[in-house]
């Protein structure tokens, strides 16, 4: 149980936290925390938070739980301002879509604390933002991926740990470099080919016309193409090498089927369409509600 | 009003054409045809169709409205093979994803009947396959793509384009060739994508824990390669020089994505990114529940 839980950056990702602990009876009193009055007005009006502060050092005052959700690019920063008034038995954790980065701020901002910072990515969300996107469901059957440092202390990994497990996610650990390289390949480089195919066919020739043909597939193929700009923008910036390591590897299988469709290989074409296929089904299982994809 | 509706190829398309137009009170009978008697079984057993024959001659004998759904290589096959059964004022039309092709094919196959034959394209599908997977509702909001030729009648094409109208599409005429065009772009290219993503990751180290990372995000993006390999092989032949050629835009696209990363050239990633999410909401609407997708 969380006596007073703060949440800095009370958007789709902090907010959807707050409403699970909420519903799941696991929380006492939530704090949000951002620039924007207005903004923490609305999840106040939503009841997703009890209060706020717009200063990162009041509001953790009195917490035992805080989770900076904010771009990747500020977490250390934040770190380094709620510092001073961080309870010794406080834990702060994160929701970066990176790790290293942020571990690497974390221990520049928190020194000798660091202890207390566990570092962590629910792996959920939509392409929608903003705290009246979030809901009390988004991390029910996701993964929560922690990356304890050396430092971490066990308790603090625990406490993170069965917070998460209280929103219906399961929680594993890996390294930080681990973290970056899988979510490299398996979500940032995907938002790389999404942004790039709408821009490629928005830039071409008759694009209403284009667009206008699409199916349910091509919605779904390119839905992540909707995600904040400055924030995928932030997580290249964060996760630069493993990002084009990945974007390489891609680039170099394309080209060999763009190669294989010129010599007419339609074998070869056609094992690496059944391979992926069987890849999928092994290894991916859809949610219900998540079938209506389509193939046009 | 059909009074006898033939679908050659009862699977997902065939028989959610078959399950529209029963619903919509626009069919008296339908006869299904295809090679195998157990499948014709099951889509019997479902009630998709009333009748059925293995032979296309036999299964279009009385038919006012004949469907081809079968894949696009064999579309030309089946008019050689169902034209001497052919009532003079039945039409044929098809749901190939490809149009230029089928054309020609159909040209060699229908002779100086071709004013009979309307080709087209419904714009809808899953990635599921079969007569077990078909529903009522998938052309509901959809494009169906119609390309009729020199040749074709003009109440041939009235009646095609009544029929789809009746499954609560919306149907619109262009060349074979701009057809052609823009589902590659929109949807075989895609594929393409997708497919070789999906084997990429899958060919690599710890794929297993690669896939097991992933979210939502992912799940939508890679939808499509569940699609069939067969059919989607089939679709790259027949449309070869235009797939080809959209991916030759596109991989210059991202490796210029590619280049900008590893200059540092944020800007350029993050103008990328946002004019792609500017275009999505400029020219896409998702449907309802589908919304589902993940930025992880």
């Amino acid at each position: 149980m969380i006596r007073r839980l703060t949440v800095i950056g009370v958007g789709l990702i902090g907010g959807s936290l707050a409403r699970a602990l909420r519903a799941a009876g696991q929380v006492e009193e939530i704090i949000g925390c951002g620039r924007s009055e207005a903004h923490l007005e609305r999840a106040l009006a939503l009841r997703v938070i009890d209060g706020y502060a717009t200063s990162p050092e009041k509001a953790v005052a009195g917490a035992d739980m805080v989770v900076v959700c904010t771009p990747v690019s500020v977490i250390g920063e934040m770190g380094r301002l709620l510092l001073p008034a961080l309870e010794p038995h406080a834990v702060v954790t994160d929701a970066g879509s990176v790790k290293r980065q942020v571990v690497e701020q974390a221990r520049t901002a928190f020194g000798e604390r660091m202890e207390q910072f566990v570092p962590g990515h629910p792996i959920a969300g939509t392409e929608h933002s903003g705290v009246e996107a979030s809901f009390a469901t988004l991390y029910r059957d996701r993964q929560v991926i922690l990356t304890p440092t050396a430092e971490t202390r066990a308790d603090a990994v625990a406490r993170v740990t069965l917070m998460w497990e209280a929103t219906g996610a399961t929680v594993k650990q890996m390294t930080p470099e681990h973290h970056d390289r899988v979510l490299a390949a398996t979500s940032h480089m995907p938002h790389v080919l999404a942004y790039t195919l709408v821009d490629t066919l928005a830039s071409g020739d008759g694009a209403e016309d284009v667009f206008s043909c699409s199916g349910g597939g091509f919605a779904d193929y390119t839905r992540i193409a909707s995600s904040d700009p400055g924030m995928w923008t932030d997580i290249m910036r964060a996760n630069r090498q493993e990002i084009m390591l990945a974007l390489d590897g891609y680039i170099a299988h394309l080209a060999e089927l763009r190669k294989a469709l010129g010599k007419e290989d339609d074998e070869r074409v056609h094992a690496t369409f059944a391979r992926a296929r069987q890849a999928r089904e092994r290894f991916l299982t859809d949610r219900p509600g998540e079938e209506a994809g389509e193939k046009d």
